[in-house]
């Protein structure tokens, strides 16, 4: 039996003392519970970071991309957009003399039909309600929904649906010197009112789905004109092309939670780089969906094929002591 | 008559000797002439970057875009992609078993007819040569050619024929912590090839003419393949509309040098931001341009426009001491 050494024993608790307190201090996730997702991810930004390891990154080459719905924040039961959508037309539906409010109350006399319609469609027709609006007014419509917008469950802002443990995961990239942006199907300008505010990325950070703009003068304001004309959706193969339009090098970070974000992931993780998808398995904190959901679908397929590449999968269950900034 | 004072004398010489030091140490632009284009520059710079000042901007609204053909490089006689296209043309014609062999061999028997062909309709030309390779292909045949290829007048590699006191602006603008952006009508992937290391602009910091890639993952190696579909080109209306499409903000400060730059000085100017055209003045050292010359054309219009509206104007002859760096 050894002999007990109240020296060695003292140093031995002091260091414990000291980590402890050191690791409470810095812990850049608090939200995320000790496990092995959580470092996977703090391994991941230690060793692209650290100049003296061989998995070192330049900062300029430290890119990381991030879907929004479902990855950032709330996407059920329906996409946040698709609210905007429904109520931006009903408000339309409702402004006197707006050329478009007979078309649209016979329409919302089927609003039980309009519910069903795929979220493109949606912004499609969006897009056509929308054709000769500024993006500025566009922008201010966007803006005030926020503002007065609950979530049909929650009962919060949109933008209070955010991911809490996905935020300290974005700060932490800020902090070490990640260039982050949000590369989402939903659409480029609707993103760009709160991105800002909400994740600290900015507008020229953002990639959504785009409509062609017009630029018009008028009377020396410049403005420019929303038209019906799609540029690209970005979605699925989509999301990877902007990437290489808007970014035009290989992120080495990419975060994702469905079908839609395959592709995405799948270029970070062919340029070995950091594919992480979040898992919707927590019933009774949020929703739990993947292959049977209209919104957010993630397939058997792609849930294989993301294990068989050892991507990082977050159980939002077992993973996040939190989900949103208000339960802190 | 005042008596004279020695101390106040040597106070005086002592001040203009150290302040002339100082400037002398300092000077950001020493390509520049001293006279009120370099004077207009300097204010603006200081102004939106000191905070006392009414005329302060955030660092994240610092947004500036410089067009790149006749303002940031030597366009005469003709674009310098305009010289790619036509060597790469010709490398792909003498290609054993290309399969456009033949087609471009006959094309280049008119080789005379195909010179007066407009830079747009050779691009897309090029553009249809090129369907199906991928973009590190394109890469590295432009890369090659920068290699290579030297210019008909100066006999010098084409990235050597870079404005030193443009690239002293541009220094500038980034050390002050502005976000500096090249939108060309040339085409996007062709600048990206050498702008991080000419111009110190990444990537994610050029917009051009963009063609469609399409994403492709061909047995684990995830390529873009370039397609015909032009998505969008980058001259006048459409310079401004991208820079909404890319950066989604106004730019505080753009430089030009044609009327394909109009609409992005517009935009500028109608925000109360700094716009600069440079005018190509200088048949002894460079060429001598505007309004007849079908490459980098500037018409009595816009010439009239940028005066009346006040935009800083820059006369090659007077404002510039040198032209490229190895006239340092």
């Amino acid at each position: 039996m050894p002999k007990f050494n109240f020296i060695s024993w003292l140093l031995n608790i002091g260091i414990l003392l000291l980590s402890s307190a050191l690791y409470a201090q810095v812990d850049p996730l608090p939200s995320w519970n000790e496990g092995p997702t959580k470092n996977a991810i703090l391994q991941f930004v230690q060793t692209t970071t650290d100049k003296n390891s061989t998995h070192f990154v330049a900062p300029k080459e430290r890119i990381a991309t991030f879907d929004q719905d479902g990855t950032l924040w709330v996407e059920q039961p329906q996409y946040p957009q698709w609210y905007f959508t429904i109520d931006h037309l009903k408000s339309l539906a409702t402004t006197p003399f707006s050329k478009f409010n007979k078309l649209l109350k016979a329409l919302f006399k089927k609003v039980e039909i309009l519910g069903q319609v795929p979220k493109q469609e949606l912004t499609a027709i969006l897009g056509l309600i929308d054709t000769g609006i500024s993006v500025d007014s566009f922008r201010q419509s966007v803006n005030t929904w926020l503002n007065t917008a609950e979530h049909p469950d929650f009962h919060k802002p949109f933008t209070s649906l955010i991911y809490q443990p996905m935020l300290e995961l974005i700060e932490l990239l800020q902090a070490n010197e990640f260039k982050t942006y949000i590369v989402s199907g939903g659409g480029q300008e609707f993103i760009r009112v709160y991105a800002e505010e909400v994740y600290q990325i900015p507008p020229e950070q953002i990639i959504g789905s785009a409509i062609q703009v017009k630029y018009e003068n008028e009377d020396g304001r410049i403005v420019f004109k929303r038209t019906p004309d799609i540029l690209f959706v970005n979605d699925k193969e989509g999301k990877a092309e902007s990437i290489h339009l808007m970014i035009g090098r290989h992120p080495i970070a990419a975060f994702g939670n469905s079908d839609g974000d395959r592709q995405m992931l799948e270029l970070t993780w062919a340029n070995k780089g950091f594919a992480l998808l979040v898992h919707h398995d927590d019933e009774k904190r949020e929703y739990a969906y993947d292959k049977d959901s209209s919104v957010g679908k993630l397939t058997d397929a792609f849930m294989q094929e993301a294990k068989e590449r050892s991507y990082t999968i977050v159980s939002i269950k077992n993973d996040w002591k939190i989900l949103f900034p208000w339960q802190k």
